[in-house]
């Protein structure tokens, strides 16, 4: 398998995207192509020992940053590691494309640029795997921020099989996401959208509110881009809060900070439960290729495991699942 | 002053309804009319002493419950605490309105069946004090599922009116809530909205992310109810969780759990920062009087704050603010 890796995607790249790109050809044995300013990328792989691993470098000329304007860049860096990268996978010489670079970018270039949406699917959505127990998919994530019911049926639809593809749970519980469990509640597009998903033929459980898909009451959370990006925020800014707010009790008396410090492994255990890393980047869903978008602030760890995420996408073959089960259906 | 507190309203009622207005007729000095079930009252009533307390009872045969469905309910249950309560605001008998009960009925009998909304108000909203820091408020936070431009431009003045007079804030810093700070970001309604608010007259700081609300950036979060809804929602999923999170691992060593035990007040203190009964339930603005919702979870000092709440939106007379400065205008 040949998976690209977007060298100039995170926040502080290109260091931990070539780290990550790596370590994964080491854990995996698959062949890894670094993507971007090769100049850069080959002063990154020096730290490395890279003897018996297959790893290439792809040169692109031009980087997209996390300020540039998603619409803007993607017309205009032509050459950008995005664009290369995402063309290595349409043009089949790679099996997927990891980035941890600016998401609407990454969107704008696959979709209008480069890979193109499936045919038959209305909208690709971003599907995310919400970091507590069980890892329930939220989908959409940010794609699409207004969209009709039809277009969260096919989320519905995508998110399902992927979850049951990947992650081999049979007949996934599918969601709606919405203020209220019961009859009546939701906004327009969540009342409308109950009918299709109830015909679809999908395991659809009803809707949640954002407490039962925090407990893992369902497998796939559907939801338009703007409501699921907001949950997704909120839901990291309460825990960063929570953190910031138990670091500075802690640390308001002696006994309590000596509370703390023998504490500290079980804060540590939490923290890595609820560590985004681990579930290793978000599946772009229903464009022509394996895409894998990994958070602006990942690590090695995190884009070795989103190469590892892009390497079960592959496997089980979901582009070609979504073209037969959802686009042709 | 005289407020009217919902007997029938929390989800353990009478006993801490009643509490609640006992506690808040001694400390505030306030006549307290309790209204509901008059035996139910009276039994709970002679758990306290109330001598020399401005107490009294108006019964009311029927309770809305929180699994009754809101729009039935208010329809048929016409002589439900609800009802007989927020009558008595609107003949002037009362001065303000506190309820812990099923939001959607009070919503509902509020609008539809006594108070009414106010001549020019569109849709009337629910504002709640966020419990972080600066207690800033979101509004819609659940009344209005389905806005338009013109009506997120209406809770945000309503927002700023009651932040200004309430809390004393000059000149509220008012945003709306958006899936980015951006130009470009957020669905077609916060696009269309950014317009509004810009030539509003209003402190508009532009748009937060979830993240910079959390951090207290802005006086007054706008927002759809249904957007609003999730935001509440997903923080209370996302702090229960965590707490389990930490409460399950400061157990599983015998170390941990010590340092768990000299941390306690630490964490107590945690608790006490985000409790949502300290900022006293939430206005509902835009009718014709002054009626604060209280969590269905309320205890008796919940209730006791949320009087407290109601007390200073008479004081400040919130209910003609709202009709001179937002509805005429």
């Amino acid at each position: 398998m040949r998976i690209v890796v977007d060298a100039m995607g995170s926040d502080g790249q290109p260091e931990p995207d070539v780290a990550g790109g790596v370590a994964a050809a080491r854990e995996f044995g698959d062949e890894i192509i670094l993507v971007g300013d090769e100049g850069q990328i080959e002063r990154q792989l020096a730290q490395h020992d890279v003897s018996g691993l297959k790893v290439r470098v792809q040169h692109a000329s031009e980087a997209i940053s996390m300020t540039d304007k998603p619409s803007e860049a993607s017309r205009q860096k032509k050459d950008s590691s995005m664009h290369v990268g995402l063309n290595l996978v349409r043009d089949g010489e790679g099996d997927a494309f990891v980035s941890a670079g600016n998401t609407g970018a990454i969107l704008a270039v696959a979709m209008l640029h480069t890979l193109r949406r499936i045919r038959g699917i209305k909208r690709p959505a971003l599907g995310v795997m919400f970091p507590i127990a069980g890892h329930p998919m939220l989908i959409d994530n940010g794609a699409n921020a207004d969209v009709r019911p039809e277009q969260l049926l096919q989320f519905a639809q995508m998110g399902s099989l992927y979850v049951e593809r990947v992650r081999g749970v049979q007949r996934p519980r599918v969601a709606l996401i919405s203020n209220g469990e019961e009859e009546g509640k939701g906004n327009a597009l969540i009342q409308e959208s109950v009918v299709l998903l109830a015909q679809s033929g999908l395991n659809y459980v009803g809707n949640v509110e954002p407490k039962e898909f925090v407990r893992g009451e369902t497998d796939v959370g559907v939801t338009d881009g703007f409501t699921g990006n907001i949950i997704m925020k909120t839901a990291e800014a309460i825990a960063a809060t929570m953190s910031d707010l138990i670091r500075q009790e802690l640390t308001a008396s002696p006994i309590s900070a000596l509370g703390g410090l023998l504490a500290k492994p079980a804060f540590e255990r939490v923290r890595r439960r609820l560590n985004p890393d681990e579930v290793g980047g978000a599946p772009l869903l229903g464009v022509n290729g394996v895409v894998i978008i990994a958070h602006g602030r990942s690590n090695a760890y995190a884009i070795k495991q989103a190469v590892g995420q892009a390497r079960l996408a592959v496997q089980h073959d979901v582009v070609a699942a979504i073209r037969d089960g959802v686009a042709a259906g």
